[in-house]
């Protein structure tokens, strides 16, 4: 069979790639001249994310290993016969728990601050501990009991941190629907929001339930943007109605020049490399050989997505 | 009896304090008008922080509450009744532990860079994400088994980490010489540095222990700035023999302008600030309190501090 690879892998990570699979023809995207969609055309796996359409277009297509966990783009996909669609659910549990983390104690522990005092070169030395908090003993709702919300729950039990967990599909969570949720966000120290985008997660924190929240609030997103709406965000990050804010995403990526995000005090922009590491490609890599050994075997493949259900 | 109250307080802070001694004078140190001395000298009871030499020239004081945990300004007191001296052991245990995943974490998953990227308006997304290391499975050398050191490693592990203990005085330490200490120091991720200043901690991280390290290793000094050899540090910093530093203490505190440590980089420099928190203060008073109780009753203080043996 012919693989199409549309994934960005440097020299080293190719190697190992095709060091590794022995049974098919690999096809680079970023080594055909031309138009690429007609050598993906005669590929049955693709490994890497590709534009819906072209998946639409295919009559060969068996298998599609995605190179993220979110699959918004395949949700419309309209084809009489959609491939198997893998994505990289718990991949970044870890990468993404650990930023959320950082970025919390990035503002709670005032490093954001010590960062641009040490570009001045200017000491405030005591004068800062005032301004600084502990993350001890906080209350944190965590939005999505996936393996990002999970993971970080652990992380911050050690932290001593009371942790709430909202999740309509998982009936072991706190709060499983909206009327909880609104009753518990006005004595929340940290909210992280680590839901997929799915209609009913859209502004799932809209402007009347941001008004919720207490002025020691710091809002998380590492799910998805349209779950938070930005503008309130922005709105409340402004008028100091919440303590700060850490997000990953954002409706615009790139940021534009200019945006007002980048001029909001108290929010650390992580620029959606909350998953991001050393190793993340060629682990990528690896993901991908070990599903490709059970597709080889027909037997059943790892995160198999359900593109009706959307998650 | 009279209290003489060397530490600064608020308003706030003044009245809770006053609420609460019932059966003695306060004198606050900052409400005296000429020579603060004088009073002193007519006071049974100290807290705060004091010139050594008032001590020695004393003849009423009795006991010495401090608002550190270090009371290196007290070691070398020469006079015939020494005042009991309590100090703040434990009580930085918490916020310093926390300054200290903040720190290691700014530099693991990029936040000192995210925050001068917010400053510019620039994005630079995925390019980042390479550059980003995980805590997760870090092997961490923890210098002095003390109240933070103890809390750091519970963090620590939560985050998977493989922590060893370093400490001369504690036999349940994976490491108590030298030798073992020099041996381990090759493959540490992260050292952690929490010792007091002794005649023994002294330049223990010289130049040429510094130099048996890794080139990912981060130091982390939230003890005493002797400990480790900052000139050398900073040469190690400069020529990337290591990945980085969180420094908590530094050999000059303001660090004055011009310093090469403003200018290395991959260093946090969080100015002293590692035990603040909100509520800082008005928790010295209270623990004041309780042990003022404890003096009144005449059953034993605690943290009280061994002049003799240095911590």
């Amino acid at each position: 069979m012919n693989i199409f690879c549309a994934i960005d892998l440097n020299k080293q990570e190719k190697a190992h790639l095709k060091k590794n699979v022995t049974l098919h023809e690999i096809i680079f995207k970023d080594e055909i001249g031309g138009n690429p969609v007609e050598a993906f055309f005669d590929c049955e796996i693709c490994f890497g994310n590709i534009p819906s359409n072209w998946i639409e277009k295919s009559n060969k297509l068996k298998w599609l290993q995605l190179e993220s966990v979110g699959f918004d783009t395949y949700l419309k996909l309209q084809v009489p016969n959609i491939p198997l669609i893998t994505n990289l659910k718990g991949f970044f549990a870890i990468p993404v728990a650990e930023t959320v983390i950082a970025g919390i104690l990035t503002l709670f522990r005032g490093m954001d601050k010590f960062v641009q005092l040490k570009e001045k070169e200017e000491w405030q030395g005591a004068d800062m501990r005032p301004s600084l908090r502990t993350l001890n003993n906080s209350t944190v709702l965590i939005l999505g009991a996936g393996s990002i919300g999970l993971h970080l729950k652990g992380l911050l039990e050690s932290f001593n941190c009371k942790i709430l967990l909202y999740d309509k599909y998982n009936t072991n969570a706190d709060s499983t629907n909206i009327s909880d949720l609104q009753a518990i966000l006005p004595r929340m120290d940290i909210i992280v929001n680590c839901l997929p985008d799915t209609q009913e997660t859209k502004h799932l924190l809209n402007k009347e339930r941001l008004k919720l929240l207490n002025e020691n609030t710091i809002v998380v997103n590492v799910g998805r943007s349209p779950t938070i709406d930005e503008d309130a965000l922005i709105n409340c990050l402004r008028e100091k109605l919440i303590a700060g804010a850490v997000l990953d995403v954002t409706n615009k990526e790139p940021i534009p020049q200019n945006h007002p995000l980048w001029k909001v005090p108290n929010v650390i922009l992580t620029q959606h490399t909350g998953g991001g590491y050393t190793n993340e490609i060629l682990d990528k890599v690896d993901l991908f050989l070990e599903n490709l050994k059970h597709f080889e075997e027909g037997s059943e493949l790892q995160n198999v997505v359900d593109i009706a259900k959307g998650y």
